[in-house]
């Protein structure tokens, strides 16, 4: 699954990205100037515009793939970029809200590879930040949109945030310990990732004006994509290089339950026997020997079963589109996920 | 302020809040039943329904004085009471989403006489019930309104989050030490009490189809009581009766600042100063001598300070209504607001 794509749909895909967060920047940059101090530097922040000081950054952070999944699928439905700037405007703040409240409950204290807001000015403000860009996105949804898309677009929106609240529910208690299967860990990555990057290609589909059995397919398009897009994610966190990714250690050494580890564990071989013990300690008192632990979930199985899921799934994303001609771009974006290394 | 109101007012704001609970109350268990377990056990816990365990509580906790700001709003501008339920649920669910985050902030064990849902569940799961309130506020709101009333008050319930969000911020800051003035407190509280409640207020008129300037002037009523509600809540918080209140200990023995100490220690005189002494005290290590310091706030004026600025923004809130004959209700529950002694 890790391995270089055609330059040429690497380039492309790039441009996409790059084209989409130019288009949206001036819309979030508006919404966040809209906040009160000391939110408003805060948020700029988050967002990778400058240091905790106010400095500009030389350059921004984040892929952008959800505001681009907004705009690329209401071009698949027929509409032009600007009738979904805001809707891709709101997604990224919602994603944006979910990881400042994750990160707390995480206590994961890098963020796109600078320190997370909680570490910089504390839990309290850390939490208000991401209520406040919760608000902020459906305040931009509602603001850019015609009153009768707006109100179907912001159910959707809201009705997104609850099953992602509830995905991070069981994220946080797969965390706790406990025996977790392939269908829970699956179940838990479509609220946690899924949901969200199904909602971004709806409400692509809902500012094109499209048919709801158009609306429903983007869904799934979107919620597909996002479950390879995790299971890539955990690819990455094991055998991904720190130098590329950014992330300063393995997932193994936190003792993440990743969909590798989990397929491991649930094999029934001796490998997966010696795994369970390594992940039984207490992760504060014995480090974990991350590439024995890693050559365990291989020849366990769990790096060939979360590569074949998300093949699967990014089979399943675009098999779920009408018209696959008409949506280029989202096939560029899709082999983009399906291949990348960070 | 403190002081009994005559038996008929207190009566029928009594009957008002009840009959509002009543109305809501389908509108309300119908959002939270929609929600994934267990974040609809937690929800219905927090409102109150049920313990921990989902035993059916006997009676409801709670005075849900928000709600019936906005269905008596409505009425006064006219419409019926179905018309602004939608609006009244919404803004109790962004009510209780703030408390269990503020709760979480403030580090606040016990709420309405009740272990905190973060106390029960962890942080983690207290914060995702938080934005999942939020979510489902929005929701009910669009769900229950024409879409173009719709759009404007989520528009406004939002904009209320992101000052409420900022008032929680300087309510923080204050808690962490440093010098605060009487004026800088009322913009506190503005962001933290007024705010909501005048968008409670608001979305009643807009409900009821009413221009903008009653909607405003509305607003203007329910800022103004929303202050005059936190500066009693401050008195009681001194000199209230814990039997009554529900409320463990004075807020004196937490060292909250609030509207009496901030105005006993801007006072330049000798209480002050003894007070002063005594908030620079750990309160880990040094427990405060309430009775003494209770005794310091009111030599210093501070009593006397919040009862004028209580009084005052009831007076203010009663001189936005356009037509205080349409607002009977609406003028008990300011009567109730400013004379309740829990």
């Amino acid at each position: 699954m890790i391995e270089s794509t055609s330059a040429a749909t690497s380039h492309r895909a790039t441009e996409i990205l790059s084209n989409v967060r130019e288009l949206c920047d001036p819309l979030l940059r508006e919404a966040i100037s809209s906040l009160p101090e000391p939110l408003r530097r805060m948020g700029g922040y988050h967002l990778g515009w400058w240091d905790a000081d106010g400095t500009a950054t030389p350059q921004p952070v984040g892929k952008a793939l959800r505001p681009a999944l907004t705009v690329c699928s209401a071009v698949a439905c027929g509409a032009g970029p600007p009738t979904a700037l805001a809707a891709a405007a709101a997604v990224e703040l919602v994603h944006n809200f979910t990881l400042l409240h994750d990160d707390i409950m995480d206590a994961d204290q890098v963020r796109r590879g600078r320190p997370a807001v909680w570490t910089v000015w504390g839990i309290p403000d850390a939490m208000l930040l991401g209520d406040a860009l919760h608000a902020l996105a459906v305040r931009v949804l509602v603001d850019g949109l015609p009153a009768p898309t707006a109100t179907a677009a912001v159910t959707r929106l809201e009705t997104t945030v609850i099953e992602m609240c509830h995905g991070q529910h069981a994220d946080c208690r797969f965390r706790s310990g406990g025996h977790v299967d392939v269908e829970e860990y699956a179940r838990m990555a479509m609220g946690k990732t899924g949901a969200l990057m199904g909602c971004a290609c709806a409400l692509g589909a809902l500012c094109a004006q499209s048919e709801p059995p158009t609306v429903a397919a983007m869904d799934t398009f979107g919620r597909e994509l996002g479950m390879a897009f995790q299971f890539v994610d955990d690819l990455i966190g094991i055998w991904g290089d720190p130098k590329v990714t950014g992330k300063p250690a393995s997932d193994l050494a936190r003792h993440t339950m990743s969909l590798p580890v989990v397929s491991a564990l649930g094999s029934g071989t001796e490998a997966a026997a010696e795994l369970a013990t390594m992940f039984g300690r207490d992760p504060g008192t014995a480090a974990m020997d991350t590439a024995r632990a890693a050559a365990l979930v291989e020849s366990a199985g769990g790096r060939q079963c979360a590569q074949q899921l998300a093949e699967r799934r990014v089979r399943a994303a675009i098999a779920a589109l009408a018209d696959p001609a008409a949506a280029a771009d989202l096939m560029v974006l899709a082999g983009m996920v399906s291949r990348r290394n960070h």
